[in-house]
């Protein structure tokens, strides 16, 4: 990774700019076909590319899908920024602000890369179970993270507890969003989301849907 | 599934203490060669059945390892007892005292099993996939009984994390369990991990480790 402080470097904007392409092919394709129906060596051939090279960039056809360069982007900002992270809330509320930001800058077409993409991991069982292993090292990399910025013990359970709970009701919201069509943007659910967690035991189950 | 009042049937007693049979040789199979290098058919035959009957009853492999019989019984007794489930703080309450409730009717040989079963679940990657979608599985069925009793949707954002964190929260409780060799009891670590959730926004990650 040879970045510098104007930005990543030549070889890694050829590969970013590679990935893309690759990516939308794949979509494209999985669309067409069916998911189940395209492999990796039909993906590459449409992409003009090696299927090593679709391997070595996404390791497998889940991560075709899954791959998302928000991702070590939303780690980086949560590292990075000099706001204290003392309580969940402090934690939550950072995820809001760091994940609307980022959604914010996203132009029409990424947007509905992302829905493309997440409707796949609600529809697929095994993009599904990759997922779901993916979360678990992002789970494991936040609480790193959380216990560095924190001074406390990666192992401790309110971070272990407060990052599941973080990440898999992140992951709900993504589940709603695609389940109901888009209907409500992914800033705001995500929002909600953030919201609900850091009301803990006061957030009311019955009555009507909100 | 034929129940009387009086019980489980003679055929459901049977198939229940073949299962128990069946898994306890496949913990001990497991913890004397190593999990990856017993096979379903060295099990069945270690438990003088057909390895067809360890799928009939199992499935997969990993739920020789998974396989609770303690968990429809949690389900149900969430499903039947008349508390009423209003808030989310209700719902940590009541998965509180009843998992308390069942723990604590345990003997010595039936926690040291669900110490060996969920060792696994850590260190066994396919057992860890296993357990992450049955986890998803327990969600739906967990969101499907509360929207019942509360009267609202399971489709609600509200119900969808309230259920991902209380789930992924207590799945986060039993690693720590298994990784500090269950130093401290697992009803104590469950406790802990709905207060952590009941609490929200206000749990503190910094400073010593509580």
């Amino acid at each position: 990774m040879s970045e510098t402080s104007t930005g990543p470097g030549l070889r890694e904007r050829k590969k970013l700019q590679a990935m893309r392409t690759i990516q939308v092919v794949a979509l494209d394709l999985f669309d067409k076909h069916g998911y189940a129906k395209v492999t990796v060596e039909q993906v590459a051939a449409e992409a003009e590319v090696s299927p090593s090279s679709v391997y070595r960039y996404f390791g497998t056809k889940e991560r075709l899908v899954l791959h998302d360069e928000y991702d070590p982007q939303l780690l980086t900002l949560l590292a990075t920024d000099s706001t204290p992270i003392v309580t969940a809330g402090d934690l939550l509320s950072r995820i809001r602000t760091i994940v609307a930001g980022v959604l914010d800058h996203l132009d029409r077409e990424e947007l509905r890369k992302i829905e493309r993409r997440m409707r796949y991991s609600v529809t697929e069982p095994d993009v599904r179970t990759r997922m779901a292993r993916d979360a678990e090292g992002i789970a494991v990399q936040l609480r790193e993270l959380i216990a560095q910025r924190s001074g406390a013990s990666p192992e401790s359970l309110e971070i272990r507890v407060v990052v599941a709970a973080a990440l898999w009701g992140f992951l709900g919201a993504v589940d709603l969003w695609v389940e109901s069509d888009f209907a409500e943007s992914l800033v705001s659910l995500i929002d909600r989301t953030m919201d609900i967690l850091s009301r803990g035991g006061d957030v009311v189950l019955a009555g009507p849907v909100s």
